[in-house]
């Protein structure tokens, strides 16, 4: 069984808003089992919303229509549907009563187009909306399914979650498709693919690759009967995964490197500072986003001038002055100063130069130094990273976090 | 003239990610007065991608695909639109060249997938991408025009906004839409509506509203034959504006709050540092995103646990005992610390608890204390947000940039 999204809307179409629904429906389609190959979005516009329409239904069992229900001249969503499904409107009274009333209590005199809500084709039922007054529509004919879904988040995602997801579950019957995503850190995507291409043949569970930011996710999706049906064939890949990629793979679903590397060091009972200068900040703000993160983050000083160096972490002006602050040596030393002045176990220091121009010593643009500093000593990196600055910062964060990790892995 | 988008990827398709390039790619078609009439996403599946080509084309003008051009077996938007235009697919010797040099500089062993990014439709130029190794597709071909743009955000919004708007622009010809937008700070958005609301009405140039988190956007937009004719329709407009909303205006178009605030330091020649706890190095972070920050932000400490406080910026114990650390003292101590410690002209500091529970002294979620010392004594403002950890963090560092605004506006 196949699915598609069609949203409705013109502020949706010409980007003034972004749609976080039709992504909302898809998984809620995938968590049901039934594959979604297509999604679009048209205007408010009734001839292009019925050929959409049209073209959707020849090719899937199920359409989802997202937006248009409301009660001004340019919500058309119930008419393209009745068009497309060669249907007619017809009124159902108890809403256009409850509409009435709905006006009345608040003391509001009812514009006519709102009695629009009240009218459904003649295939659908009502889908029960708590939290609006236009009602959901659940058309059946010819084989075909629409569901059609109002556009506001609080009416829409109660709607679909609840009473609209129970239908899917029940047509598409015994199926459903689970997935697990494997997350992977310092190889890229296609050393990715090449290590674990065997596995990327399969076709249930399939393994499919998808690059982030510096790091490479694998998804492994079973399709089974039951949720523990499909664990119990993700579970053996995941372990090939494992034993292929080593330390590679670091988590799994939504869990990030810092809190990967944060769980690594509550168990060993450790701390961390930071000593920014490049990022400013930005690597402490990926530990404390994640919630309980003061059982092993302390802190940091953000150093980001010389003078800063010097004050907040008594980096001395002859070593700035010789080497720069771009350099391996002042890393070492903001890494090793943080790790002496908080009492943490580790001390991570960033230098470099996030752009847009070379520094004032001439260092090139994306030229960063992450250094480690622990109880067995300190290591330092330099790398040289492209892109635009706030590219250069998120990947200097990265290489520190990820450094911190292998060191705590040794 | 019309434009379709196509985004391609299984992942946005499934509703993994969210796609927000379409809608962009939607907003700088409209700046250059080009409709856009349908959008579709479609998963990594040659043949689905080469029917919506093929539809999108029997339709638009100009059909932009955003995706699907990366280095591994997935990546098929190039061979889509080679099959969609009836064309094949040729090597540019100087682009393999160019990843061949790419991995042997990195010492990264090439997979020869990667000598995908090297083809191109017949009928394309290459569109140069400085971000990456994946060159864009501009394919023109009995009349219609495809761009085909790369998907990772700090290669896409390039070369969107660079080298194929002025593209459009250009084939757009004589009718343009223009905007600027107003953005404005510490008033809601029905607040900003109720006054402004005259010169909602106005049909050309439009003013429109948009709520952002904790700030408000006002966008005015023009229609005219050149974008020099429509400034001079929205100019006008925008000095009413400010007129009415004062310092609540604060910048324009892409200008952040932090942005504005470093210009305003700048120009008085006057520097800020931070002491941050609940959010943990991202006030730092905001500042130094902006390219040359470093000439008015300092520093600052990140003093995350009640130790770093005491470690770092000297914060008395009987004081973080006395009152907690989530407490008017503590915020008013350590923006005063940090202050003297770096020299800076102003003093920052936040302190508050994010969440997702009470912190150890019973302050609820939410409460948060922003301080500013400067040289004329130190203010303190408390605030209780609403929303998840990642809200909280980011309206306190709001506050923070918008409290030191108004001091220097004073």
């Amino acid at each position: 069984m196949t699915a598609e999204i069609v949203s409705v809307g013109t502020e949706l179409l010409l980007g003034q808003i972004t749609d976080t629904h039709a992504p909302h429906m898809a998984r809620i389609l995938a968590e049901c089992g039934i594959g979604c190959t297509h999604r679009a979005t048209v205007g408010d516009n009734l001839d292009r919303a019925v050929a959409t329409l049209r073209q959707a239904l020849s090719r899937a069992d199920v359409v989802v229509t997202i937006g248009g229900l409301g009660p001004t001249m340019d919500d058309l969503t119930r008419d393209a549907i009745a068009i497309a499904l060669d249907d007619t409107l017809e009124e159902v009274p108890e809403i256009s009563e409850k509409l009435r009333k709905f006006f009345a209590m608040r003391n509001i005199p009812m514009v006519e187009s709102n009695l629009r809500q009240a009218y459904k084709p003649t295939c659908a039922v009502q889908i029960d909306n708590p939290n609006g007054t236009a009602p959901g529509l659940l058309c059946q004919k010819n084989g075909k399914v629409v569901i059609a879904l109002p556009g506001p988040k609080g009416e829409f995602d109660p709607m679909a979650k609840g009473p609209v997801k129970e239908f899917l579950e029940q047509m598409q019957g015994s199926q459903i498709i689970h997935s697990k995503v494997v997350r992977i850190i310092g190889i890229g995507e296609s050393t990715v693919e090449e290590m674990v291409k065997d596995l990327m043949n399969g076709e249930n569970p399939t393994v499919a690759p998808y690059a982030q930011p510096a790091e490479c996710h694998l998804r492994v999706t079973a399709k089974a009967s039951s949720r523990e049906e499909a664990d119990a064939m993700i579970d053996p890949v995941v372990d090939q995964l494992r034993a292929i990629l080593g330390h590679h793979l670091y988590g799994f679903n939504e869990t990030t490197i810092e809190e990967a590397t944060l769980d690594l060091l509550v168990a060993r009972g450790e701390t961390v500072a930071v000593a920014e200068s490049m990022t400013g900040g930005g690597l402490g703000a990926r530990f404390t986003a994640i919630p309980g993160s003061s059982k092993a983050f302390v802190g940091g000083a953000i150093v980001y001038t010389v003078g800063a160096k010097e004050a907040l972490l008594g980096i001395s002006p002859a070593l700035l002055s010789e080497h720069g602050p771009v350099s391996e040596p002042v890393a070492i030393a903001m890494a090793e100063a943080i790790r002496e002045r908080t009492g943490a176990t580790w001390g991570v220091s960033i230098s470099g130069n996030a752009g847009p121009t070379a520094d004032m010593d001439g260092k090139p643009v994306g030229l960063t130094f992450v250094a480690i500093a622990g109880p067995n000593g300190t290591i330092c990196d330099q790398n040289k990273y492209r892109g635009i600055r706030e590219d250069i910062q998120r990947r200097a964060s990265q290489t520190a976090i990820s450094m911190l990790r292998w060191k705590l892995l040794e």
